[in-house]
């Protein structure tokens, strides 16, 4: 019988956070408790002279299939894995969203035998940095319409052109468009607005790009959040808002130290989408981690043409990061998948159907590549996979002179990965690494755009939208075309259509708007459609959460 | 010159929170952390053998001013009062809410030098309490627009007859009134709902009124979120949210730990309005205190006739508690006011003033006497006061036979409260106090309105509109007339119009309608306008607060 995650952190024995705090040389002092097993780091550890030498491991994926492949649970059982070869490793993730949690997804803490803990404060609350940023992208929202009202709009906001919504850690579909300040003139200016899930807040992706807390001030000042009635951008700090916004961020810059189950430290720090945003943890906890540790395993959100390319171009640049190694996740179930496997035969051994959906991992591989980064490609290994299917992905990596192993963290922690630690450790250390980013921020927005659709989607050609035409000619003009461009779509495929399976080539990108970002650092051009608000499904999670007289939580997985 | 409260604060040493726990005789590993200087405490510290003969002091006040009375400094200085002069004594208080501290009225951690610390923290996030209550209040939320939208509503919800709105712990006028659910049948039903402010919530009340996690957990099933088509209640349970409601409750239900200017220990939890709700800290943290300290100083919001007779009435027949003596906190501007003096007259010396607004201190003594509690007067002092206006509150209040001392604990801390603590000690020892509720639970709706409004108001009648007529009909047909009521109405009169001050008689108290907090145990008829969800102001707070790269935060107050 099969344990629930939740089952497997609970029969964990936690070491109290000073030890694991200890293991990376820091002093009880320095520690910010939040109970006996969770604590937050002060800035003051990071330090760029101990960063020197240090190896960065990212962890992307192929494709996906709907259920994701796993790259959470292989960061944490590939840094028990190098814990177990000798190398100090810490991993380095992202906070966990509620939305998920009560909805259908689940928790964001691994999985099996490759967590972090405490799994059940990691997965509610955790030391509040989801509320905080909340406060702090509503706190902005307030003063916009208060100043609409109470200030008689003397910056002359158009109220039909405000782009700042409100933020709520919650799938809450009926509140992605509504009409405020309905009720008369006491109850301020009425006009249509909406709320997006917290992860999607720009104080979020801002919060993971700052480098220091009075960076991050002075990012948040810079948030665009709407246009003059004349078509001028209007930023926070026109509102005075980025002082008492960046209050309410002065723990929250602040990364969590956790622990693996096998008591391996854990930094955890931030969470920004993976589509509309960078989709990985903070620049400031990755340097963290490189200052303390030898290795740091970290992850970006979804395959390495969104996380992937997003943190290669837009966290390294901003961050002056290098990673060593990139380790791609792969599981035989998407490799079938995108041979037109359907979803209820993916567990019936087919190595002509993996062989088939191999193009979709070697296009990653490739895109890998690009960045100058070796590769390393982990399988994450199901019971219900074939040997004849796992040879046959050997086979193909080995043909591209690309090293190959098991991941088996899930079901084995640190004991499972050995071998892959070691091969990311040979990666690592080989000097072939020579990071290089794909285009410069310099670059004219169609030419960083067209880079990135051409070298890592494999698109033929990119096409504007007369709306997103209109937007380059603004941004060129109020200054925004030097900022690296975040592009939003679909995860399902390499191109903007979710039905392109594998490796599809000759397709156009279809840029049909922009998104701004101006705080955080980035625009991004829209393809297809983006959800930055979940709704919760028929069966939400959330009515299978309890908790007993002595405080056991049950329900979350 | 005067320092700010937030210097003064910055200017005081702290000692760690576990000297501070050590005082109460809680060891170190009872403490759940929050940084060196918070905790939270577990519930087993709560020993009902241990609360036979310790002292329970309440603070309440004269009908106020705009300004507000000082009740928490007041109360805050009586602690260190008590303690210098050798009595064990710890003050027991709500958490502050974040939308006045963006708006006008700033923090809620006491002022001068009768704070607790740290101030910063306390006023800003400080252990996630009031960002917990939001989210299981909002899950609640999503949890009923989801089953119209993806279970089909099975329970028959009458989309407009639903009560239960969101919450956001913001002053956000343009939130009150909302319509959400719109953007087409993806987007959910369309209604028309709303927002509060987090401290308005019903779960907010409920976490101040329940004795253990297993009571807010049955409590919250109990909450009445709206009625079907068919006019039946429909309750959170039916929708099973209380779980997962509680799940996150799980850390909010302890009580939080801090420390005075002069290292006393204060136990701050929960912050439930005094309007709608019964506006004191929790059961809990006042249990917690008893069984830990020998008196506990705690407050309840505006003055007797609402915050005062809510604790009397709802709280201490909740928690069974019993009070030894009721502090009544005057100012001399107060009392001018209640004569009609204009704000910008309350400085100039005045006693025939002070003497024409005694009336309304007479009526809250007289309000404290119906509960068969000692009232011990405590005249805050301001350096504008003059000799002759504080003599004639001291001859009043000895004319009726009750004790008045000054409260000097704003300038002075402890020192400038001793004689007020030699007072409330020798009235609560007196053995005199023989606290009695002013009505039974059982009694019925009307007859427990009439006997506040007459007895406590002074009012000559109650009249009843005709929708809060039927509403008594529906609440005696579905059996909530057996709750308790917690009347909302102005904070600046004994009546229901902000207009009779001083001591009015004579007049009808008209009830327009009811609220309903079944899951927190009671029904709110509603005498004038309530206001659930406050603006920000033209000048908000948030303009002025900063923080430096070394993270002091300025502009706090």
């Amino acid at each position: 019988m099969h344990l629930t995650d939740q089952e497997i952190a609970k029969a964990s024995t936690m070491r109290p956070i000073r030890e694991i705090a200890a293991k990376l040389g820091i002093s009880e002092d320095d520690l910010r408790p939040y109970g006996k097993y969770v604590a937050k780091l002060p800035l003051k550890l990071i330090d760029k002279s101990k960063m020197e030498g240090k190896k960065l491991i990212l962890v992307t994926a192929i494709t996906p299939t709907a259920a994701g492949e796993g790259k959470t649970t292989a960061s944490i059982g590939l840094t028990e894995g190098l814990n177990k070869i000798g190398v100090k490793a810490a991993v380095v993730l992202r906070e966990p969203s509620l939305g998920p949690v009560f909805g259908m997804k689940g928790g964001a803490a691994g999985g099996g035998y490759s967590q972090v803990l405490p799994m059940e404060s990691i997965n509610l609350h955790f030391t509040g940095d989801f509320a905080a940023i909340e406060k702090a992208h509503n706190l902005l929202a307030a003063l916009i319409d208060n100043h609409i009202h109470s200030q008689k709009n003397t910056l002359n906001i158009d109220p039909r052109k405000i782009i700042w919504k409100r933020v709520m850690d919650m799938n809450e579909r009926v509140l992605r468009d509504v009409v405020i300040g309905l009720g008369g003139p006491a109850q301020g200016v009425p006009r249509e607005s909406g709320f997006d899930i917290t992860a999607a807040s720009e104080v979020m992706a801002t919060l993971c790009l700052s480098n220091d807390l009075m960076d991050l001030k002075e990012k948040m000042g810079n948030i665009i959040i709407g246009y003059t009635y004349q078509d001028e951008p209007v930023r926070a700090y026109q509102l005075k808002a980025q002082g008492a916004m960046a209050a309410l961020m002065k723990h929250t810059i602040m990364p969590n130290l956790v622990q693996t189950i096998e008591g391996n430290p854990a930094i955890l720090h931030g969470g920004p989408f993976a589509n509309i945003a960078q989709g990985t943890n903070s620049i400031i906890a990755t340097k963290m981690g490189l200052s303390l540790a030898d290795y740091v395993v970290t992850e970006a959100g979804f395959a390495s043409d969104l996380g992937g390319e997003k943190f290669l171009d837009l966290k390294c640049q901003y961050g002056n990061l290098k990673p060593d190694a990139v380790v791609i996740v792969a599981t035989i179930r998407a490799l079938k998948s995108h041979a037109g496997i359907p979803v209820a035969d993916l567990k019936i051994p087919n190595p002509k159907a993996v062989i088939d959906g191999l193009p979709n991992l070697g296009k990653h591989i490739e895109n890998i590549k690009h960045f100058m980064v070796v590769p390393v490609v982990a399988i994450n290994k199901f019971a219900t996979d074939s040997d004849e299917e796992i040879q046959a992905v050997f086979d193909f990596c080995q043909s591209l002179g690309v090293k190959a192993e098991l991941s088996e963290g899930w079901e084995k922690g640190g004991e499972g990965t050995k071998e892959l630690a070691q091969a990311v450790k040979e990666a690592a250390e080989s000097g072939k690494s020579n990071f290089t980013p794909l285009y410069d921020f310099n670059w004219g927005i169609e030419q960083k755009i067209e880079t990135i659709a051409r070298k890592i989607y494999g698109a033929a050609e990119v096409e504007y939208s007369l709306k997103a035409k209109q937007q380059i000619k603004l941004f060129n003009k109020i200054g925004l075309d030097k900022l690296p461009v975040c592009i939003a779509k679909t995860q399902y495929s390499l191109s903007d259509d979710p039905k392109l399976i594998n490796r599809p080539s000759g397709f156009t990108i279809k840029i049909r708007e922009f998104d701004i970002a101006a705080g955080a650092g980035f625009i991004i051009p829209i393809a297809g459609t983006i959800m930055r608000m979940p709704g919760l499904p028929a069966k939400p999670a959330a009515e299978n959460i309890d908790i007993d007289a002595d405080g056991n939580i049950t329900g979350l997985f």
